[in-house]
């Protein structure tokens, strides 16, 4: 069937294993919108996927790209139709964008944070930063709460561009909040507000590719990550947090997308996860929303795009799913040195 | 510490694999409700440890049983703030119940499925049944539309008891649905409803531990199932409907519970799922509430309750989680015949 053909195409181009579902899932989105940003969204494929899908639609007569817009032809109508595709319905909940949480006593956290984090970096490409919505950040910390991983705990967040560890001791109920950060930058804005405003956290600088220092080995409750999704970079930030958990019982949550990660490497994630002792307790799909970095326009994916249109920093496209993991078992990682590049692969969008 | 000691206990006495943390919840459920069944709920323990924790705090002296109630003494509430373990707060959405779903364009559907749904047969201990709300019902189909597994599709649900191939038949939006149960009555049911209505459904009498007929196997893009929770039951069922997907692309929704399933039981099912080629894309926990079966007083679990009261029949204690997986290679699942109970294990508590 022809889905299967451009299926073939996509892996045979990019490397990058996709379905006759996954190339029917750009078509659903591409019968959606006509918003670029807005197809990469709901077909949930790496980008680059996406993109060369829409281009074999084009030479197909499916869809037409005018100005920076994506129409989809009678053509294209009536070959979705009779292959049984139609446009995707998220059925968001409106209160609670999907994410199922009740935010609302968290309501002077929002504030508080939103009133600190104003002077935050901005994010920088050279650490593959892109950082969540305040409200994502706060969602993330009330799921915690929640799940008994924040009041009483000790918490470490590893890479904190989203300011999960100044979010977590806002609240005062951590024990202990220690973040990691290779960029000085965050280290010293957490440092310094952690100091103005008289919190339990600290920050160090530290490059993740580097074993954790011994006196953080095993001493945690909690770990938040939102790991670079290559997968030997994906494994190299969860086995970290892994090995900062006391052990059985210690909690996980780790961001994965699917505009950088295909469900194949998905699977391999999951798969390496529970080898390492840990069990899946939740997996919401696009919880996380991001804020527009600055440098879109030099993103790997930026080139492969069939229209070109610079989104709004506050018009969220790039979304995550928050997997939340729970050790049943004595952590099964090596705390060991990474070396060379572990940030890209073929799946690579933003890098 | 002493919450590892009970939790030591409770594997020496039960067999079922709980962590001190596993403890603590049970501790912060008795913090959060006085009623057993809430307890047992927001535990989220198999239902036999969360009873034995709780007969270990009443020999602390930090609960005690009065009549049908479980008080947390003065005692336990010292224990559990020197432990750091609070009270449990769900945060759970007040629209969408924490699903994260908007129902409202299924309004029509609900209302129709309570119509068709009123003469259906009640829940038989004999097969380990046991039906979701209506609700719940109608938030797995509205799930499996947003994700595309429901328009043009052809379903298969393995043992329906929760009637799911009515309301996705009801839908009209299917192409074909396909349910196989052990129960006549339930095949009677949807069979007569079927032609009623006519809907584009077909039921048949199945025994899950009989191989799927051979012209059932992969011919499905959806399955359905909620498994006996026996870790060889769970995959019996689980195999068999990977086993009805036609190949990569196809997706299947499947209850489980923590209430007869530890953490544990969860990471080798997890693991189960991965290696028979799919990968888990969602997994939202307490998707599934329950309305109470008429046998709850010959369930296994009653006999262990420390103080005992039959649950109304609306009155929801035992939820499940929805995994929603999708296959990303051909399936690696054996269409065999599975001999003896397939049905208990030491975490059961309903059969």
């Amino acid at each position: 069937m022809e889905l299967e053909g451009i299926a073939q195409r996509i892996k045979e181009k990019h490397g990058i294993p996709v379905t006759a579902r996954d190339v029917a899932r750009v078509l659903g989105a591409a019968l959606t919108s006509a918003d670029i940003w807005r197809i990469v969204d709901l077909a949930g494929l790496p980008v680059l996927a996406t993109c060369e899908g829409l281009q074999a639609f084009a030479e197909r007569g499916w869809v037409q790209f005018v100005d920076d817009r994506v129409w989809i032809t009678a053509e294209g109508q009536k070959t979705a139709q009779a292959l049984g595709i139609g446009p995707i319905q998220e059925l968001r909940c409106p209160r609670c964008r999907g994410r199922g949480l009740e935010l609302e006593p968290f309501r002077s956290l929002t504030q508080e944070f939103a009133r600190v984090a104003k002077d935050r970096p901005e994010a920088a490409q050279e650490f593959d930063q892109g950082y969540v919505t305040e409200e994502t950040t706060v969602a993330r910390i009330a799921l915690a709460f929640a799940r008994g991983d924040l009041a009483g705990k000790e918490i470490i967040v590893l890479g904190d561009d989203d300011l999960v560890s100044l979010a977590a001791a806002l609240t005062r109920l951590p024990k202990r909040v220690v973040a990691l950060d290779v960029d000085a930058r965050i280290v010293e804005f957490l440092s310094r507000t952690a100091k103005a405003e008289n919190l339990a956290l600290e920050a160090h600088l530290h490059d993740l590719r580097d074993p954790l220092p011994s006196e953080l080995v095993r001493r945690f409750d909690t770990f938040f990550c939102d790991p670079t999704e290559s997968f030997r970079g994906y494994l190299a930030f969860a086995h970290r947090g892994i090995s900062a958990l006391r052990g059985p019982g210690g909690a996980g949550y780790l961001g994965l997308t699917r505009l950088e990660a295909s469900l194949a490497k998905w699977q391999r994630i999951q798969k390496a996860l529970l080898e390492a002792g840990a069990v899946i307790t939740d997996l919401f799909p696009n919880f996380h929303e991001y804020v527009n970095w600055p440098y879109i326009e030099t993103m790997r994916a930026w080139a492969f795009l069939p229209v070109k249109r610079v989104p709004g920093k506050f018009e969220p496209w790039y979304r995550s799913a928050l997997i939340r993991v729970e050790l049943v078992e004595e952590p099964r990682v090596e705390n060991v040195r990474y070396a060379g590049d572990i940030f890209t692969d073929e799946e690579a969008a933003t890098t």
